[in-house]
């Protein structure tokens, strides 16, 4: 039986678009857009109709970096899969990708199975995985072959975590080889970490053990150079790379030469770069700790480069990072010694929001919102046109936006299961209201309406950025 | 009466999208889209039903720069509005935006009078105005103010040709100014012409005559120095900038600069700087001189950057600056003093052509070829989405565009007013079959089936792209 | 007759060495130097000794950039040959390069003769003429190459000031070329004054009126625009350019741009720029006219950007751009009118003091001292090794300075015939205590000794500093 | 009893003038120069009279990087202390700075009384060393303080051969932070051994066995990824950086973009990569093995960039590297496996010769050869003005150089224990004729005089060129 729903009435936004459109969903696609007030439109006929006058209607929004559930330094991310995605779903984020994570010593598809199990029949929305590949050898080179095929086509390496995720130069550049010949994309996060590591020895040395040294050690410098180095292993290997959580003007400098040169070289900044600083870190009473995340947040100044990186392309994706530890019993496990602060933050409710915020506040057009939230992590990650666009054959993954509703972001109202907001009191303006994944209503006016398994794994074509 | 037609069955292409779906033309517009196949493209009923399996359904071109039937060193331009928006037809455009020329000692009122006299109820397609100011002063300031609001909303000036269309460093500045505050987009012709002229002069008193030597005295370092001059007398007035028929790679340097430091500058490109290079320019007995234009064509190797410029946005157009003047009796007239040649070449017909040879030959993929050739140059003169796209709301100009058909282009097939042709011989893979101006067919399966003064006059907003 | 003069246990400080070494002169010149304390030190005969133990033994300072008693905006600048070079060597520089000046309608020729005549008998220390060309013609050209044969080696021009010095991209295009032929060098005031003069005007008719527009108007990246256009055309010709008087920051970029790029270009900057900035222009009371010099002083941020250049060697020279107008009388000529004020600051007295501060302050080195005030100057034009270092054969210019002596600038104490001092109430660490002119006392601690007309007329060779 | 000698008429070249002057030498040290011909020069009295008319008088060279008798990859250099210092002289070379070697496990005294013993003695000139250090640890940290205090103040870390001499990123940056401290200087042989390994083994997997796939997989891209990371890990520590061997264009890049931005980075380059190239490499039957280096021999067109870099001091230092094995029996181990070819060239003979052929050939000035060949390795590595200049108080380091002298280099004349040439069959100009060693004859009219046992230790001071 067919199932249609007609969307009428909104200002339908793609990365590319701004048109006065009715959308009809069948079968839980896109089947039809047609101007509003048009013959055309009124032809349209559906079960369901739902008025967006004074309205945007958006893509959902694409997550392309979340850790639900992740093991961490002798804990755990403390939203699930479950809680993860229904928040999700609350703000505005129809897909995630999250990170399937390769144990040293084990196989990915270990890895990648000890995911699915976590996640399957849990999800309130789509999810697909990257593969953090902690251990290169000629066993998981060959499986990342077998990965791309059936989908998972990203693999994350670290140049940070020695002992722990990190992989040598020489790791990488095997890894990215592999990349060039079998289309996967090579996911860097890009800090010096054994150098970073000898910081943090120095410093705990000295007493400086607040959550705000966190951020002089990591510094940017060593961010940059790392960036620069996993661009120019990508260049040996003809590998594209894309750096992950840029935060320091110095990286985005490395992105833009890459990408002056010609290279497949791509970036992705979170939306705590974007709108906190180290000023949080320096937070009295351990409060900084909720703000502990590698890379790590920088100096006010910083900001200003992002958002012009966002605006001239030099970075494509905003994405989380989303990671959250409850600060207590969590974050406060690195009290004395910030080393020891599980590192991450909560976010996947707020992107949406704070980036339609970025839009009130001037730094990007409305177009580029949908743009660098959707449309380009889609296409990135080889989801797109299925996800990240409004366009027939799409999957009706839309969202209602009322770009008037103002709220105030709090740990009291979100849906996260978190004990903190990074961005506790903040004012917005503009609000999801409605939530279709796949033509179900999700949220329905404010209303959670979905259910735990809703959301299906999507395995993903390969990378549709490559020059 | 409503009359609607139904394309169906083709790849449609955007700069966005690439979806089966077929597209339903009501009253001239983009009434709808739906999926192929569905019950929704199933519901479309229509006049008239286009079968476009196997094809490409793309916007109709949108060339930025064309000169018609203008004056220029004591000759015309060989093509009419009526020739020349015909032959544009037969190439897959749609829309052309031509110069009017303000003449020295006159009102910019008086020259966009000469011009729509010129073209109204001559075109096969619909055209809009650029507004070339040749003498800035209180009263011209003031006049682009009135043409900003009446649609025609940038104004192009010279570094070159002193004396004729040549302003100076003050005139421009303050033409800039006037278009910070009133919207205005300012084009700049960027070579250094009091320098270059003292180059010509000195060659011609060598007895260098020959066509060759227009692209040795028009130095690419002469083409860089006046767009950086051009970039940062734009950055004083907080004005965009626009700069025009980019040949030189040192050029895209200072374009590439200028974009790295997030300002509102933009490059445009032409198939000849592509395709074509200083060889043609030497070729034997006077033939070199098919190929004067100004800026002029670059050795060959120049040509990799403009490609690269074009895949990494820091080139976002690719207009023809189609200003052909005969061999015979036109070009002629330089024999024995290149300086006398009659600036342009030919190329309304052949742009959409020889992009998609380009996406043949992989150096851009499909939607770039539409984004450089439709979307970007839509929406930088602020024709979108009415132009550029294919989108319920948009204006029905399609092209049904035939990706595996074969020809050779030609002077003795090719519909300009013109004797040569620049690209002779050619052999390239795509032709447009049909083509569709708001909804009526010009173009029918490759017989011309439209009228002069079907094309319309279309008043622009504002550039959309600025940041 | 012979006259010898030994100059015993200093430490002798060129641009490469730092010894303890005896200095003998004979008849003029430096004939021998012998490590202090050795039987060849000892050997030293002399009809006159001087002790510097504890002291430094210096070149005398070369000012390449004065304009003594030049003619300007309806007055003239308040220092005469005799009273500028008398307090020149009062501040430790013994030889100026001083610009004769060509009108618009006359020879280079009359020009020279003209300002050989105002210095002929009436110097205290060597000079030597740079040529500011007006006009170029056929005639011109032509009078450069006689130039160059017998010591004027070369020649201003400006982008700046119209209808007086101002020469267009083709006139500076066509005298590099000549210096490409004849070793000429082309100094340039880079900016763009056409745009210039737009932005005067605008600020006049807003009413802004105070010597501190001056500096607003005469933007920073107008002054960069012209120093990267002067390079380009300089490229074009296959000439080596000179930039005077580089105060921007963003032109600083642009020769560093030009000099990573290996070109023949060269920057000068002056200790105005270096020391003042635009808070003097700001100085309430119309006292912000004793600071009016073009190109303007900059916001103080600037200072370490040119302090970086002096290090990195991407500025060459500190000149001092000598041009001094007295408050009353002169400087007052602008009150109501900033653009009427005369250009120009008194400083040819306190530059060697000012760049010795600079040591002390650790800005640069003392080999980096004498370097961009002695001998780089003497290289770049044509004076050296007969003027700015001390080795055998070389002209017995010398100074003896107290490093340890404090002094405090003021037009109450200095020798420059104006009535206030740019860095009145300075205090600097170091001073003058006694100056030789080939082998004559001018200075003799603290004493002038010297007489009008022992200077003489100093022809130069091309510049030493070519690639 | 005082030794005097005095070379007459000769053309005195030091790295900052040119000037005609007779040289007195007393006890070892150069006393005095004074101008030839002058009564200051007759008055020169001495036991030796050395006649240099229409010769060079130039410094003794400073190679400020050698290996002799250096053991690796199971073999050991060719030229012992006696026999690669007397063909150092015998090149116009009288000081060399060798490198002591730490192995890991032992100390850094170990290391340098091993080099003592080796040299003592033995040497026929002056000599120092540098100290490599293979293993970073607490102990070794603080010994690189005392060395600094007893003059061996720089130090050698190396971002390739793993399990060698490599260090990590972690134990660099160490090191670095220790030299800011101490004003030691660290050098860095700057190529990412770890990424190049894979290379070296994929290569040899392939059969890819030749001595030219070792030029192919040290990949110029290696070479200047290590070379922006040590600059920026150096960045970070706050210490002055010195690049060994820079041979690829993309690592000048690297220095010129650090040296802009004002950071304390030094780049040294040597003959073979001025004058050799991959061409070399592939010579056929194995012969391409004596060209085998690290980092390696690049394409042609590198060497232009070089060039440019010496001339604008981007490079400051052309060294040797001279490290000789012989082709029978010692670069034969490497057959069918160009990674056991010992890494290596002879050098210390030709380097002055060469870089006159390149003054001859016009790439640099006169000057500018002693500076980057005598001058500048003597101040960057705290030898100055002792060695590398001729001024009153300098060591008597004299070559009398004959410029106009051909010469063909062949391992049939060259003194080196080596049985090839890697310039075998060149034709130069000029030669040396004449060399002191601290005023000891050492090559008498091209005969050899010294001995073994005659040069002796140079305690060294620190980098005379910090900013």
């Amino acid at each position: 039986m067919s199932s249609r729903t007609v969307i009428r009435g909104g200002l339908v936004i793609t990365a590319s678009d701004e048109i006065h459109a009715d959308v009809l969903i069948e079968d839980g696609r896109i089947a039809a857009l047609a101007a509003s007030g048009t013959p055309a439109a009124g032809a349209f006929t559906a079960d369901r109709e739902i008025d967006a006058t004074g309205k945007y209607v958006i893509p959902g929004g694409v997550d392309g970096h979340t850790h639900m559930q992740m093991p961490f330094g002798g804990t755990t991310a403390a939203d699930t899969f479950e809680t993860g995605t229904r928040a999700a779903a609350w703000g505005g984020t129809t897909t995630i990708v999250d990170f399937a994570i390769q144990s040293v010593g084990h196989t990915l598809r270990e890895g990648l199975d000890a995911w699915h199990a976590k996640a399957e029949g849990n999800c309130a929305i789509d999810y697909a995985f990257h593969m953090i590949v902690s251990d290169v050898n000629p066993g998981t080179l060959k499986e990342m072959d077998l990965l791309v095929e059936e989908g998972v086509t990203s693999f994350k390496q670290f140049m940070a975590y020695p002992g722990v995720f990190y992989s040598d130069d020489g790791q990488i550049l095997r890894a990215m080889q592999r990349a060039a010949g079998n289309g996967g994309l090579i996911m860097m996060h890009a800090e010096n970490g054994i150098a970073i590591d000898v910081l943090v020895e120095q410093a705990l040395a000295r007493g400086e053990t607040d959550p705000r040294h966190h951020g002089e050690v990591r510094k940017a410098l060593l961010e940059a150079e790392a960036t620069h180095r996993a661009i120019r292993l990508a260049q040996v290997a003809g590998a594209p790379l894309y750096v992950v959580h840029v935060s320091a003007q110095e990286a985005v400098a490395e992105l833009v030469r890459a990408r002056d040169e010609g290279l497949n070289v791509f970036g992705e900044t979170c939306p705590q770069y974007l709108f906190l600083s180290t000023d949080n870190l320096a937070e009295p009473d351990f409060e900084g700790a909720k703000y502990v995340c590698s890379t790590p947040l920088r100096p006010r100044e910083h900001q200003a480069r992002l958002w012009q990186g966002l605006r001239t392309n030099d970075l494509q994706v905003v994405s989380t990072d989303h990671c959250p530890f409850c600060f207590t019993g969590q974050k406060e496990l690195g009290r004395g010694d910030f080393s020891r602060i599980p590192n991450g933050l909560p976010g996947v409710e707020n992107r949406m929001d704070l980036l339609h915020q970025a839009v009130v506040d001037g730094h990007i057009s409305r177009r580029r919102w949908i743009e660098v939230a959707c449309a380009t992590p889609a296409r990135m990650f080889g989801l797109y046109p299925k996800k990240g666009t409004i366009t027939p054959g799409a999957d009706a993954d839309v969202v209602i936006y009322d770009p008037h509703a103002e709220q105030v972001m709090s740990a009291a109202t979100h849906h996260m299961n978190v004990d903190y907001s990074a961005y506790e009191g903040k004012h917005v303006t503009g609000r999801v209201e409605t939530v279709l994944s796949r033509g179900e209503l999700v949220i329905d006016r404010r209303e959670y309406t979905g259910h735990a398994g809703h959301g299906v794994y999507t395995p993903r074509s390969t990378c549709q950025y490559l020059n």
